[in-house]
């Protein structure tokens, strides 16, 4: 696989669309991988660096993940996404199975973190948590709360990660075709 | 003036390059309007809306009327800027002159919240706070600490602006000519 450098501010637009679908947010702790859908994520600058940040529920596997090893990957399905994969990654949970073999996912060598990148979903950044901040959700409008805490009580937490790497994953044959 | 309407997943890759080089953040309060440069933000969703997240420091002037009337608008520089008006919306605080009028920038009626546009940055968007969290600077790398809370020791406030209206002002002759 090549890696295409990008500057993750030109690719912004896209992110915010492709959130509006479902991209994928990838974590690792020892030699446990794991990598669920995520439709809300903000992307931008603070403290002066290109800043991803992810919202997980503390229920989640990937939290327990996140806690131990602050680093993740997001995975931008920027070629589509097989609808299998997409159901496996959405909703059931790491901490059962092997979301990443279940769903035939192909993981790819990380450039600046120790998380994986995912081949089949090429558009990548590489974060590294640099802030961490529990939400409270009690303090959202009623709509907010009847709407996704009624149900599932956890609130969120938000995980700032600061790029380290951002880039699209090519066939490096491909690369050579182009020339 | 004419409001162009705009998808802001559209224009998330302009606004996060223009936030290296600065972007204002308008409030109001009574008859109060103030604008402020910002080179911190963040544009992308959650709780199934399209949301701008602002960083304001609790010592601001922006936070007071943030506190008292939660909307504000943000405003992107599309056509450039003047440096004067950068350096006064940049340095000086509204606690201390109107710095509309310092500036010489034209306020634009809002469509959706009751803070103005500004015509010389037209790209706009409206933003409704739903959610407001209290930062814990003393939670980040050390690194950053020194750098941003050692002088000025005052944390941030993150605003999350649900993205009410978004479009670009342009002087309805431009549209007209376009046809």
């Amino acid at each position: 696989m090549y890696r295409r450098e990008i500057d993750p501010a030109e690719y912004a637009d896209a992110i915010h669309e492709m959130l509006r679908r479902g991209i994928f947010l990838t974590s690792k702790a020892g030699d446990k991988v794991n990598t669920m859908v995520i439709g809300w994520g903000h992307i931008g600058r603070i403290w002066e660096k290109d800043v991803f940040v992810a919202y997980v529920r503390r229920n989640r596997y990937t939290h327990e993940l996140l806690d131990a090893n602050p680093e993740f990957t997001v995975n931008v399905p920027v070629h589509g996404f097989d609808p299998k994969a997409f159901a496996i990654c959405g909703t059931k949970s790491g901490r059962d199975m092997d979301k990443i073999k279940e769903a035939g996912l192909t993981l790819a060598e990380p450039q600046a973190v120790s998380v994986p990148a995912i081949k089949e979903y090429p558009l990548t950044l590489e974060c590294r948590v640099i802030y961490r901040e529990e939400q409270d959700a009690s303090k959202l409008p009623e709509e907010i709360i009847r709407k996704f805490y009624s149900v599932e009580k956890e609130d969120h937490i938000s995980y700032y990660g600061e790029i380290k790497a951002a880039y699209i994953l090519e066939e490096e044959k491909a690369e050579i075709l182009q020339v």
